[in-house]
């Protein structure tokens, strides 16, 4: 029995209506060609895995190549599309919105697309928000602005009464930017789209600032996030600076993956440690972390750190194991828990610190998509389209080795995306830090 | 017995050596003139106070304008100067040192200028850092980065013992870059000089990031607070609109005096909400503050609230009374006492509501000067350098009707400027944010 | 027979009618006063002023305070206001647009408000573009912009027509945002509309990046102008450095007066030298600006030159009379002048230098105000507002020393602004970049 | 005869020194791994070309993995390392140059570190400027300045000559950081010193703005370029639609390549018009670009123009044909040819149009890096001295399918890397702009 391919992107069914785009199937007449099921991207880009399958005559896994077919499923003229935009605020959400309608409206001629309010709620059945009818010059100008026009919220919805929603709405396709848990949650309702026996494409376009969905190079926003957070470092050294002994705390966004953390820390040099959810890592020790503290303070007066919200999650419960009496509420937070604990360490050795706590969260979720995002938002935008138009559903899209794929949502969220300590990246984040490379 | 003028500006004795600028004193030899101690601004330019003054007989008080004077007091290559930065950071410090040195060195040829390490306590006899000489070299690319290169401190040291170290460090004339605890240390400082006899001058130069330094149009390091603060209240927004029922509070700096959080709510107009120390307001009742934010999240769904750190301080007390239980330390902050207090009061309503809570404090502090202030920062350091040099003391360099003045430093510390709320800054604030003239 | 007060501001007529605006008279309730036609500014601060017209007997000119009016003179409900934008972009003009727009609806209650298109253009009797009926929705997002939502042009239109098309929109007050020829075309429309015995309140918002609008401490824009030229003029410093003998000419905005050039030096300390209209400089002699450059460029091995566009103007006769084959055209620009003239010194010498010429005056134009004009606009813009609804015509609404006032259009529009050469800012602009203070 | 392998990378020698990383070689040990010689990553990644290669039994192409070895060349203690900066500037240059001093003095303990003054000029026999002695201390905060802290220059110089001086200098590992012509002469050096028998390892950090060096994905700057023009581009759209029939134009970077039109374009979808080098266009005709604006012109009253400096240089000949007298000098810029051109047709046409352009090329070249490119230029120099230690030479750093790789100069150098108009990047950039998908 030949296994199942994980990559393989479910269809709605046949698809056979020809495209309306004027492009072109051969190479040399500068003009983009459609791309077929067929084109592929190898999952795995090393040599050594290469040759291995060579010698076992085994194939190696392949991602089906994003891109506007040769034949499309729905009929343009009487596609309704929606857009649904879940979870925390991520830089770019508005430029994904403007690309879809964009998309949808000039390369297709749909014209029916749904703004879907405050997340999965407007799609529950007492939705009491208006649903917004998004046209070119309703998104014209939201690439601008952070946040996103459509609302969000978190949390799930009974998935057999989004779909009732979506049946009643004479919903196509529905568009689901969303992190995690949404994309759990589309992969749920085209299930139950699927049982119905319904023809609704149900897309998903990982929103993560974190940059934790698993397998692709990374999601929107991501860049943006330490863009913003650069300047922030930047400007928190020199709080540290300028007192002696200054010591300032930076915890950036990370729950499960300290991408943001230790980007910012290479992006602007000026960080002495950064701490990610990946690290394990002891506060008490010769080699813990109090302990180079100390000695980064000795020779050169101040330290900076960064610390993803993520890291030291251990810490919490010896946290409450010592300090019965006054309760571990306070210490829900990695970054309170630091200052508190950097504080009664040098407050029982005598030194005078100063210590700032520096928590900009808020500040970069909601900023606007930086240059680079902007571009990827919109490339991502289109390419879930495209997608679409030929009746792909169960499907995000994302960056694989610097090309746009498409992947079943089964595949990305069985597992997030971490750091690999034995990896290049952790590496140029040691370096840039000369932080040890162990801690405790 | 005539009047003493609070306006006078002490010097510390005959000054005769003529000033080694090439300036001229006639007018229309496009050649700047050299400014006498007689050109005085008026304090008050109101024509109403003018014509009182005239029925009166009354002569109207008057500030010394700022500028190179004809003679100077000091020898300029015998001359040593210092520096010293107090207080938490605000941005242009380092443009501020920066441009003392530039113009030392480079208009009068004063080539020993030290850098004192820590604020006050460099001039401790026990202060273990050591003193910086400050060049041109040294200083060349420090007005482009926030915080102060010399290091800052806190608090207060013993004024003899601070008299003594500028003695011992050989100190002509001591720059104090710092705010209103810092400059009455510069008073006390020049008093003790006094009372030695000692012909070392002491020069304040207003560093207040709340911009509550009496008299003075604003000081340094102002404008750029409200521009850092700008875009993070502009996506605060994006948060609040980005959740149904979203409210965002967005904290700034302002103990006693609301500048900088009415400045920002008016240079990005998506705040609905400025509260200010000035301002008496009531959280309870029919005209209650929590009562129009409820009215505001009725209309539109979303609210943003911009609050000085210096708030709302009678709310403290009520809290206590309240919660005897649960303590009143975790409201010592009016941002974390504003996010409960609506949390509960939509909680008794059964309302939901999301709150996003926003500190950019330090973000701000520490950012670099803009360019406004950059312009500022030089303005003032070369005066204060002309000042000191003709052997004025116990004085502060600042702006009054767009002028530069010299003005005792007992005049300015006596107390803190606050916004009028009577004024027409207050009333711009409040046609911005369309809140009520009055509140609770 | 009494000399006519130039700054008294002209009303329509009798000025009755309540204002709706819940204001007080009476100090100490914390509550903004309305403020009365005979509160007024003294036009001249110094004390030697101040004591001459004691001694001789004379009062002092002094100028109307800005601000509600207790009584008003159009009754809100009937009222139509239009807004046109005229001339090159600036900084700030979205932002003026949408705080009259605000301010007429909200503080009166007028809502008739017509944004006329492509400045005075749209007030010929062909004009073919539709007017466009601003709303606070409409323009609720604009100042985030910069440019103008509803266009410019420049140029005069005649003015009988103009006022016919104000009789024909039934417009009542008309809000004219645009510089000196813009401010003179205003004030022959309110010429006309005397003449004709007409009713429609004519007011001029000044807005001239180039800050040469005589009196007023400031125009919009102007800070922005130098906040965005700033970071410019620090990488033409990199292009400089980055060469040997690299030489960079940034040029920037100033037909008349040097504020901006001056200003962008200053805030970026990094500028050897600064060329002004107002200066009288010579390239060639032992003093003149080649010999200095020269010098600059043995010494450090780069130069950084900021050269407002009209300074020089006497060098193209120079070069038209030198050049007699090559045509004077290619030299109507002062930065290519430079450039070509600094290129042939250096060849001639046999000095191999790299010039880099920067023109980024459209970027300045076109960007969006910063968080200091942002506030300053809204201010003007609603202190218009309170003039118009108080019968006022024909002024202008400015900041003198420090405080928003009504002048007369016609008080400001016999001269433009310019940088004292004598005076205390041209001083720190020559002490920020090391240049003599003579030059030729 | 087994060909040639394109990509193998040269060594000086055997390779036996043990690293004094504390890395180690086993997975799971939360320890980064050192590379082996023989790790490759694919350089080609689609399915079918590995399907094929099987089917045909051939091997496919694979590039060497960037990383620390196990064993190193050189003795660090002994090792004298020297950098040179050439060519125009772009934006990261001093974050390469402060990334290859920590990782040379901090990982390995190389204490010599000569820069280079002045690009390869520095390098002749002649040079006259002294060479700077780089250390940790000296280029601590050169990452935050854009520029180059070594100087640059163009143009190449007798390769024997250059030999010598690295020689003279004791050199041991040449940094270049350079586009194409500087890795041409770096492969230049590499063979002299080859054919010398000498030991002197050649590192080449590709750098060029226009992100034109073939085969790897990105060079640093190229993301920092269009991130910087991105607000230029959308004041750009301000200045367009401020005026009746506005046309801006903006001309960018690119030569022989349009990426970062194309990418400035995509970032800020505003743009209506994208001309590359790579895009063949006419101006006349029914199809042609000029009708095409005409079009839009009529449509919308505006229109916006990215135009890279290499696009249309077809155009020149055509119009010197065309125009003989005026002479083709001043159409060598496309930017301005593009401005008189368009200027002419609607002349012709009798309609009124305000043509506005902008070359921010400076502006862009001399910005600081971004964090993305910050953080890229440490990573590419971090593996620039790990290949260097191990003895490697004539390669350059790159990225490749997101993972850092070793390539031969020679695979680099031999053409320009160009945007497919087949694929997916330029398809984006036709959907982002709404430009047809032919034009002429």
């Amino acid at each position: 029995m030949p296994q199942q391919d994980p990559f393989e992107v479910r269809k709605l069914g046949t698809v056979s209506r020809p495209s309306p785009l004027p492009l072109s199937s051969e190479d040399g007449d500068q003009l983009f060609n459609f791309v077929d099921d067929s084109e592929k991207i190898l999952f795995n880009t090393s040599l050594g895995e290469y040759s291995r399958s060579r010698s076992e005559g085994e194939s190696l896994p392949a991602v089906e190549k994003a891109g506007p077919r040769r034949n499309i499923f729905f009929n343009p003229e009487e596609t309704t599309a929606a857009i649904v935009t879940c979870g925390g605020l991520c830089p770019g959400i508005n430029n994904v919105i403007r690309s879809l309608v964009m998309g949808l409206h000039y390369f297709y001629g749909v014209k029916e697309i749904i703004g879907i309010p405050y997340g999965y709620q407007g799609l529950a059945p007492d939705n009491p928000h208006p649903y917004r009818y998004l046209t070119p010059e309703k998104v014209r100008d939201i690439h601008q602005f952070g946040g996103t026009i459509l609302g969000s919220s978190r949390g799930a919805q009974k998935v057999s009464d989004m779909v009732d929603t979506l049946v009643r709405l004479e919903v196509d396709m529905l568009f689901t930017i969303g992190g995690d848990g949404t994309l759990k949650g589309a992969e749920d309702i085209g299930k139950e789209i699927e049982k119905r026996g319904l023809k609704i494409s149900v897309i998903g376009i990982p929103k993560t600032i974190d940059n934790d969905i698993d397998l692709i190079d990374k999601s929107f926003g991501f860049e943006t996030s330490f863009d913003v957070a650069s300047p922030i470092v930047r400007d928190a050294h020199n709080e540290a600076a300028g007192a002696f002994n200054g010591i300032a705390i930076v915890k950036l966004m990370g729950r499960d993956s300290g991408f943001i953390a230790a980007s910012a820390a290479m992006s602007m040099p000026v960080v002495n440690f950064v701490l990610v959810p990946e690290l394990p890592f002891q506060l008490e020790g010769e080699k813990g972390f109090l302990k180079l503290l100390e000695k980064r303070l000795k020779a050169k007066r101040h330290a900076v750190i960064v610390v993803a919200e993520g890291a030291g999650q251990h810490l919490f419960e010896e946290a409450s194991a010592v300090q019965d009496a006054s309760g571990n509420i306070k210490h829900r937070d990695i970054g309170i828990l630091l200052k508190d604990r950097i504080g009664e360490h040098f407050k029982q050795q005598g030194t005078e610190v100063t210590i700032k706590y520096i928590d900009p969260s808020y500040i970069i979720r909601s900023a606007p998509a930086n240059a680079s995002d902007s571009i990827f938002c919109n490339r991502l935008a289109y390419q879930a389209v495209h997608g679409a138009m030929a009746g792909k559903t169960r499907f995000v899209v994302g960056l694989l080795h610097n090309q746009l794929v498409y992947l079943p949502i089964s595949s990305v969220v069985n597992r997030r995306k971490k750091i690999d300590l034995e990896g290049e990246f952790w590496f140029a984040a040691l370096q840039s830090t000369g932080q040890p490379f162990r801690m405790g």
